[in-house]
């Protein structure tokens, strides 16, 4: 994970890479999936055999505890 | 749909509203499957209440017709 400074707003951001473009949609929605669970919900970029995911709190325009909380659950997914 | 210029690759991109995360995934996951019935993927940037697609041809670094039309049946997917 890097931590990325979005127009000043600090954000989780790691790229997963896959073989194809479905296994890549089923990936973001795992994610997707996990995020409904949590009720915090990411940036979930698909594109052929890549899947790049972004976390960050809206409301506190920048990264909170919960951020890393749902990435470590991220790379849990990714296996 | 917009022309952007990412980086000197033109591309076709237009963003789609919806009332929550996962009807934001579903039309993503519509549009995956649209994306490999045609064999042309396009990147989909799933988020809270938004779904960004973006279409280009890689091979030729720009937009090509087959873009467009691509850009045509996501929209249809829309409604």
């Amino acid at each position: 994970w890097q931590v990325i400074d979005d127009h000043a707003v600090l954000k989780l951001q790691r790229q997963f890479s896959f073989n194809n473009f479905v296994q890549a949609m089923t990936f973001s929605n795992q994610v997707g999936d996990l995020a409904e669970q949590h009720g915090h919900h990411p940036a979930i970029l698909t594109e052929w055999g890549k899947v790049t995911v972004t976390w960050w709190t809206h409301k506190i325009k920048g990264l909170h505890n919960n951020d890393f909380v749902m990435a470590a659950k991220t790379d849990e997914l990714a296996g």
